[in-house]
């Protein structure tokens, strides 16, 4: 497979992205949801640690610059759609949210509400200070 | 928490769907990933099966409504941000993907190309007929 291949079998939405799923490589817990394009792709190819792109800052993010919660991606799974990628990674501090739990996917749907069932690690202040 | 408040904790996107992402409840393992509108939500949680939306039909998808391949959930998880939500699932069949593979993630970025990393345990003509 060359690069023009390697690149073709990716089916990128209407704004350039591609939904990547973060799931701790141990543990197989989903840690987190977000969006890449092509430049991020590549950024996450070339330095072997998740760069996402933040629709709402519309450029670049190297998910842990701030934190420190880098993401080291230990295997990358395309799905048979070409539209998702799973990303199984190495996250390092115990931390994927920026609310300082492990997983973003801390609410769990329960007797008909969403409940919080996951611990806060570290305060977000501490976190971002 | 109310009706309301259930609902009004999910961030649907432009066009009414959100992402779902389905883990196998025992293994961990990420099996695939699909849209719901709140229709589809809403029969998910009646049904405690999965019901998405297809986006190129249209309508409702209750997964597995042909290959019997339906998906029990065990539980649902949606994240900070209200915008992605994780369902764990019993695969019934053991077959998530439409090629007659546990999981539709089973392209591997291996060697700077994308590699098949999963036998078919079903061929598709066996499995839609």
């Amino acid at each position: 497979m060359n690069q023009t291949e390697l690149w073709s079998a990716i089916q990128w939405n209407d704004q350039g992205l591609l939904p990547a799923i973060a799931q701790d490589a141990e543990s197989g817990q989903i840690l987190m949801m977000a969006w890449m394009n092509q430049e991020a792709l590549q950024a996450t190819m070339d330095s072997r640690e998740a760069v996402y792109y933040s629709r709402s800052r519309g450029k670049l993010w190297h998910k842990g610059e701030t934190s420190g919660h880098v993401q080291k991606v230990k295997a990358m799974y395309l799905d048979c759609d070409g539209d998702t990628l799973v990303l199984q990674v190495e996250q390092i501090g115990g931390i994927a949210c920026h609310t300082g739990r492990a997983s973003c996917f801390f609410r769990k749907f329960s007797g008909g509400s969403w409940e919080d069932a996951a611990p806060v690690l570290k305060s977000p202040d501490e976190i971002y200070r």
